[in-house]
């Protein structure tokens, strides 16, 4: 995955970013980052359900409303969650450093935070370094960016996508952090989408948020939902194609691309999901509503029955049917079948044992489909998870200090 | 522990057990066991909510319709879950052998089945040692019911309170298998009250199911739900007692000691989860309602984040906070306070560093209490949980061969 470090590759024209470290992560790493947009871009986000948001998320949510932002300030190694009033008057302060700095408006600047709760911001360091993050903005500085928002992510997660729109290419380049994060005690998502294309914000919008819950929205790694998760969007327009304004055949386009970029970086959180050695992806087929297809692959993927039989490797249908089971939706046992890797195992209320040895085989595999079929109407789901493991929590039981 | 083992403290006037192994468990242990009242009881069970209820659960919902009983059958190292028709032939059936062995109606006979699911009932071990089960009934063999239901709990779960009502002596004994199973890799929990006092079947059954919701339904090992999950009991009348037929004296004296008795019960099932080193008691106060109370304790109960921190003894709020908040319950953060042990943590939003070090000193004990008061309104929950641990990985991830 170095090649994710390429800092040539990840390149957005129009974008600029850097990291540095300014001493809030305490082991010396990279813990600021700007992305910077050379004019102001459309945009939008999506954040946590959390009813506790953290002070950053608070702001965003309510300077994203009017559709547009040309920087993202981001720190790490403290979320400046759970830290009051003062919490989300460092929120504006920091976004003020960085807008003086790069003379914009500060209603322009989004923020993010990750790492450790309940700890007041050290704003002062933030102060201090914003002078250096800013003057070191550059074209191939995402790759830094990238390197301050990881924490304990055992990989980098870039991913970059070109395209064309009539005779213009355009470029679609997303970073994320994900959920192996000791430090903070919390799995909290990160992401950013930074694009050159031209579009209307409302389309922009209506086609990032499907997008979104289909791929963000459609991963879990233990269930826990973090107050500071984050995605973000901003499409600055200069690749110079038309601005795409309804759903033709350059929205189409686009989205193809951007959803390619969103499914691989949220698959690429799962991956490295708190000490995950597997990816599995649920599949429901034939619910009655897209909202019980959602509601049963949650119940499979937050099982930590079924989670800790995929790391074992047993093709346990007993705890995936008991699952199913468990949420309240009622389903006739006799119509529900289950299937791993396309091999049924679970069919007219009963096992299918002639295939068991087949099944073990498939187990140790890294990624692994799991396909629920409840023949009840034609809706379906799918989501991707990771097992539970011995370093989840050996991760996750660790003292903060 | 061991004291549970005494065959003479745990004995019901009017009841007879015996367990005994027929070959069903791999290892040779016992795995089938009858208790027997000398004459039909009232009785009541509550059961698994789980769609997929295994073939004894729907038999035995069927039966305590009448709300009486004479006997319970059970048998361990085999669910009879997922079975189909035949699982639940076979459970009648094996309700059959019994009832014709003890010369009583099988409609007085109650079955539970825990164990592998998915495969079918070995009902010809179970035929075959049906006369030996039967001759060996005796008034001290609730003990060998004990070790016959049992599977890898680590201990026995056995409690026994006598009282008076009026001037004769009554006695509940109440008997648990808990969730520490690996060869079933179903946390299936039974239970079985038997007692001899004379209580009016109607008011039983209002008595016990309130006293469900407060003991084994407000416990949570893992957030998973068997198949098998069974609660029964039977109350003879050997006592001698004026019948209890209303909600006097007689009725309250009653219900203290059987929720003392349920109670105990279900807080050791907590205690032998699977791999569990801790109990944690999780209380809600002043929420808008029991219900919302009930959400938040299963918020919090049910996080691998939360159950992972008190397993690492770090007394984390935040990720409390994080477990409330993202359940979709409005709250603002401003009134929700957390205490560990009556010690303030969390307060006005923000964690309250100065009581951190007596936190750190309280989090190595082997029983937590945990509050939360969200100053919305005046209803609770208590409930018990227990810490997700290594261990618990280890048992999961297990192979079922």
């Amino acid at each position: 995955m170095m090649e994710c470090f390429d800092p040539e590759k990840y390149r957005v024209p129009g974008i600029l970013g850097n990291g540095i470290s300014v001493g809030i992560k305490k082991n010396g790493g990279k813990d600021l980052a700007l992305i910077y947009s050379e004019r102001p871009a459309v945009a939008d986000g999506v954040f946590t359900t959390n009813v506790f948001k953290a002070a950053p998320v608070l702001l965003d949510i309510e300077r994203i409303k009017k559709g547009q932002a040309q920087a993202i300030l981001i720190n790490s190694g403290n979320a400046n969650a759970a830290t009051g009033d003062e919490g989300y008057a460092s929120a504006r302060a920091m976004s003020k450093f960085a807008a003086e700095q790069m003379g914009i408006n500060d209603d322009l600047v989004m923020v993010s935070s990750t790492g450790v709760i309940g700890e007041p911001l050290p704003l002062g360091k933030i102060r201090d370094g914003m002078e250096r993050l800013v003057q070191g903005l550059h074209p191939r500085g995402l790759v830094q960016v990238q390197e301050a928002i990881m924490t304990t992510d055992r990989f980098p997660k870039m991913v970059l996508q070109k395209t064309h729109i009539g005779e213009k290419e355009i470029t679609i380049c997303g970073l994320a952090k994900g959920a192996g994060m000791i430090e903070p005690n919390m799995a909290t998502m990160l992401s950013y989408i930074l694009t050159d294309v031209a579009i209307d914000q409302g389309l922009l919008k209506r086609i990032f948020r499907q997008g979104v819950e289909k791929t963000y929205n459609a991963i879990s790694v233990d269930g826990c939902m973090s107050t500071n998760d984050t995605v973000l969007i901003m499409a600055n327009g200069y690749a110079g194609n038309r601005t795409i304004s309804s759903m033709g055949r350059d929205a189409l386009e686009f989205r193809e691309k951007l959803y390619l970029v969103m499914s691989e970086l949220s698959k690429s959180i799962v991956r490295d999901g708190e000490g995950a050695t597997k990816v599995i992806q649920i599949i429901i087929r034939n619910a009655r509503s897209r909202k019980e297809a959602k509601s049963l692959a949650y119940a499979i993927a937050n099982s930590n029955l079924v989670k800790t039989a995929f790391y074992g490797g047993d093709p346990n249908w007993g705890r995936i049917i008991s699952a199913v089971g468990s949420i309240g939706i009622d389903l006739p046992a006799i119509m529900v079948e289950v299937a791993l890797e396309g091999i049924p195992i679970f069919r007219a209320g009963k096992g299918i044992a002639e295939n068991e040895e087949r099944i073990a085989a498939i187990m140790s595999r890294d990624e692994i489909k799991v396909e629920l079929n409840v023949n009840m109407g034609d809706k379906g789901f799918s989501m991707f998870t990771s097992d539970l493991t011995f370093d989840y929590v050996k991760i996750n039981s660790h003292y903060r200090t």
